[in-house]
């Protein structure tokens, strides 16, 4: 559970959105105001500088329109 | 995005946890210990009352031994 592995976890996730997000072809602004949350806090998320909570995660996914166990798949802290 | 959503999105994934904890046959306590987590946030995650972040989501997987994607599978605020 170093730093880096804490920093990785985070980065991953922020790309997958980013990903899924252009996938559907729509801006972060678009994206944060489908999400409800503030463009600058999205923007912030998709470069991995967040450690995003629970209701924000599944609001994400809501507005991506993909399940969040797909966003979350994977992800370990143990290398 | 109601109140009552996001608590339902918080006691599922709570419910979760617990029942693969259940599985592996061990306490409350011993799980915290396990996640590097203090017992009482520990307990507060099962019973559904926190928004719990990305790096503890990991960090109670990794110690349940699955996947996170799979702790999160099918939650979603829009019902």
């Amino acid at each position: 559970m170093s730093p880096d592995q804490n920093a990785l976890v985070q980065e991953l996730l922020g790309r997958r959105i980013r990903g899924r997000r252009e996938l559907l072809g729509i801006s972060q602004e678009e994206m944060a105001a489908r999400c409800g949350l503030h463009r600058t806090y999205y923007g912030s998320v998709e470069r991995g500088e967040r450690n995003v909570a629970l209701q924000n995660i599944v609001r994400i996914s809501d507005a991506l329109g993909v399940d969040p166990g797909e966003l979350l798949e994977g992800l370990t802290l143990t290398g």
